[in-house]
């Protein structure tokens, strides 16, 4: 088995996931890198944040530059110089949400590329194929999520062909040493969630996604039905909640059962301007900043924490000097794998319940969009 | 005196300026950090480069974030966290090239910020006095460049009021350890070049600046005109060479006698995709790095070339990130730093004669812009 479960202690989970691109500690936080970068970021600069997996998504990867591309020059770990794990999403997320969805069937979904406009088809075939070229570390199986709301029989629908999907893609041929994932939905039906953690769990995956949430939902519902699933799906395998990423989310669901998380949300605010710190979201941009002398957030360790001012970052923005997306981007990283990093030290000593009590009181006085 | 002159070959001076932040071996080249950041470049990266010196813009940094604001934060190298030595221009440039220019007079210039609109005024004391707080170590005198064409009546005009104006500037107290540098003028008039190179160089100056050039007039009259200055001033004070940093120019220039650069080429042109390379400029967008798994130019030892391939890095521009305008320029930065390095070599070992000759053949065959 990849996956060994290390502790558990109030629903939560320590455990280590073994890849051919090393151990990742769980619970662990997977930055963004939606075109092969984590934007503005550096892989190196990803190792000293603390950072041992990263999300790679075989939508864009596929239009641009392409996955056969990326094979010819000796994957995506060598293209983009990370040599850490690699998790590729399969694409479902993305051509569900695209405007310019051509056609959905049983073989898998039509779609014109955003960049050229040419016809694109997805199936669970091509989608083991193209990240089989990618060559990650744990390729995804192709889902179809709902949209938010959606009735239960268009739910049930679209759960039932994510499993003869998630058949079809365990049929493939996955690369040398490469985890795949099943992706339970269900949309937001509480019997149907259960149902598709039930169905997919039984099958030989890797690990498991919690698919399709954080869409709108209300914020209670979601975390029921992470924990819906999480209590059907098979203990000694890794469960991630896909897409989900503030702080609180991230307690929430840890206590919950789940082991990895991917989101945005950190680098796509820092780019914006908005930094995540112990007391509270603050937006850089803000004149009560402007000769702030202080770092980000006091008593952070990351480089832009250790070297510049918020005054400094404030004038970078104002400026439209890149180097402030950079610097912003780090510490938010940072701040989201310090955070997993608190909660695996929790569990291991037995004290998670007190310690996520302080965190999710911290991260509620302190809300995020 | 800050200034040692440790050998002449050929024309050419191997130096090394001592300032409150470091000795600068000369020939330098010193990369541009407008508004108190080297573009998409990190103060550690600078260091890594191999760069000592970098320049600051008073005319950007004084109306933003302004330099009271700077000093209050501990002046410019505790703001941008560069510890190397910061050269700060006089604005003149910036100030002349304004389309928001209000008058000039005797006393100084008067000019609309093209930030909000607000009336600003720069002086020969003012101009000292922003330097004094923002805490550079090299401050400039402020000056009146001409445009290309201007005639002998404009030029002399101007030049005579730089005169008036180095003469006031140096008046004015330094900050600590502050070294000042005069501008040499005198528009593409040969004995006026002559006439002003004479009148600054018995001022108590701590080094000089070849000032105006490089503004369309041909590239043949550029080198003959700084020949000119360096031929007439002080042969054991440095010599800078105002905004102008081909790799060809800096080698004509070095054998003319300059020793010091700044020039925004090498991080303009790659924030556009172009790179220099011993086999020429090239630009990344290209379709035929689509697939090149090589360096962006063999035998480099910048980050960019040990890290990551022509064809990531062409994938990153077609895709719009922004790690792209940080290695393009980390890699463009490093072919400068590099070419000097060559330079101070080849005078230390009496070879300079050889070694400019090849780099201008090399560089001649590598046209840039």
């Amino acid at each position: 088995m990849s996956f060994r479960l290390l502790a558990e202690d109030s629903g939560a989970r320590r455990g280590a996931l073994q890849t051919s691109h090393g151990t990742i500690r769980t619970p662990a936080f997977m930055p963004v890198g939606t075109q092969g970068s984590v934007k503005a970021v550096s892989p190196d600069e990803l190792r000293q944040l603390g950072v041992e997996v990263v999300l790679g998504n075989t939508y864009h990867l596929a239009l641009r530059p392409g996955a056969l591309r990326i094979a010819e020059l000796g994957g995506l770990h060598r293209f983009m110089a990370w040599d850490g794990a690699i998790l590729t999403d399969s694409g479902g997320f993305q051509v569900f949400s695209l405007d310019h969805l051509v056609r959905v069937g049983e073989e898998g979904a039509t779609f014109r590329s955003h960049l050229d406009g040419s016809q694109q088809d997805f199936t669970p075939e091509s989608v083991m194929a193209v990240q089989r070229q990618l060559g990650s570390d744990i390729a995804m199986a192709f889902d179809e999520p709902v949209p938010w709301p959606s009735d239960t029989g268009r739910s049930r629908a679209a759960m039932e062909r994510t499993h003869r999907w998630a058949d079809r893609f365990l049929r493939e041929p996955a690369g040398p040493g490469q985890l795949r994932f099943g992706i339970a939905q269900g949309g937001f039906d509480p019997s149907l969630r259960a149902e598709s953690a039930q169905t997919l769990g039984v099958m030989a995956f890797d690990g498991f996604a919690v698919g399709g949430l954080s869409l709108g939902e209300p914020k209670p519902l979601t975390y029921e039905l992470v924990a819906l699933q999480t209590e059907q799906l098979p203990r000694d395998r890794p469960r991630y909640l896909m897409g989900v990423g503030t702080p609180l989310d991230l307690v929430e669901a840890v206590s919950r059962g789940i082991d990895l998380f991917d989101c945005v949300l950190p680098t796509r605010i820092a780019r914006n301007g908005s930094v995540l710190t112990r007391g509270g979201r603050i937006n850089l941009r803000n004149r009560r900043f402007a000769g702030d002398a202080g770092p980000l957030e006091d008593g952070c360790d990351c480089y832009a924490c250790a070297r510049f001012s918020r005054a400094y970052l404030r004038h970078l923005f104002m400026a439209g000097e890149i180097l402030a997306h950079r610097l912003a981007s780090i510490h938010n990283l940072r701040v989201l794998v310090r955070l997993v990093g608190e909660l695996r030290d929790a569990i291991e000593a037995g004290r998670f319940h007190q310690v996520s009590a302080r965190l999710r009181e911290q991260w509620l006085a302190a809300p995020l969009p």
